[in-house]
């Protein structure tokens, strides 16, 4: 096994997907395009649905160093989104049809996605948490239940942008409605970070 | 059309679809147990596909009559349950994989579930601006922007409901993630209303 293919495999796959789609792009295309064969395709991947899942690969690596670098700051609304926004960036990336087809996937193998990682959640429970304290936000409900109903919204939200062919800007959206759910109290948050918010989101 | 011959075809492919599954279930499997021709069934559906539309048939003005016998008793909060879940019990009483061909017929057709109906979601906004001016509930959010996130964390819980195979009580999981949204106060609705719903949460 050697990383660099199974990269070179992911990259040109993601590409022929975006530009023929899904359906319309075979294994034979993929190998082609990389210059391998069939069995050479099948010791990285088991099917070309795989390659799905293997976009989310190094997700939770990204988020966790995202927010070590963030947390210093004291700023935890800010915290709390990186938490809730930056798996879901990787899904979004994906486009609304490359989306549907891993839903489809995770239906038919009856997985719930990869955005659920237990390191990210632990994190981000952990920010909400300590928002309550700092009496960042206003809600102060039990933090893993609140979590829960907030990657719950994002993964409603995000159907819903597959549904439309992504006929809105889902992270304006989500982050509404993460606020609306979590009531920052924007101006503890300037006294105690010195970041204004209101100046970012205006 | 004949509404009765229609309502006799949802209900046989329903119970067979429950039974056999929806993919070995044949359009000619339905009209045989209906005693009918092909031609006949196409004057009432335009595919099997179709057929799980029409069991959202009527669930507006069930929605719209239960929480006009509600809405006497100011009991805001229970109104806004009401709102938000009466519909969402279609989809779970569909079960988990009848609900994942709905969702993936709504992925192919780009069309959003029957569930965001204009008339279903004034009526819950509407309930939303009344429990805030009651106190009934702690978020002061914008209404309308409270309800769809409300709406859009139903649809995600659906989505990991039927990943997981219904593998829990979809609403009393979903009842508590909208408690941690709204925060009841309910202390002033049992003033204002005399229901202590203490006794019926537990």
């Amino acid at each position: 096994m050697n990383r660099k293919r199974l990269e070179q495999i992911l990259d040109v796959s993601l590409t022929m997907f975006r530009e023929k789609g899904f359906d319309d792009t075979s294994v034979m295309d993929i190998c082609n395009a990389c210059g391998i064969t069939k069995p050479t395709f099948y010791k990285y991947v088991n099917s070309k649905e795989e390659l799905l899942r293997h976009y989310y690969d190094g997700a939770l690596e990204t988020l966790i160093q995202a927010m070590d670098e963030h947390e210093p700051s004291n700023d935890y609304v800010a915290l709390i989104w990186i938490g809730l926004s930056m798996t879901a960036s990787r899904s979004i990336d994906l486009g609304p049809d490359l989306l549907s087809k891993y839903m489809i996937l995770n239906f038919h193998e009856h997985t719930v996605t990869a955005r659920y990682s237990a390191g990210g959640k632990q994190r981000t429970v952990e920010a909400i948490r300590k928002a309550q304290e700092a009496g960042q936000i206003r809600n102060l409900c039990d933090p893993e239940k609140l979590f829960m109903a907030l990657k719950n919204l994002s993964l409603g939200l995000t159907l819903k942008w597959i549904m439309t062919k992504g006929s809105f800007p889902f992270f304006s959206h989500y982050g509404r409605m993460v606020e609306d759910i979590i009531l920052p109290d924007y101006d503890t948050v300037l006294k105690q970070t010195g970041v204004d918010h209101r100046k970012k989101t205006g």
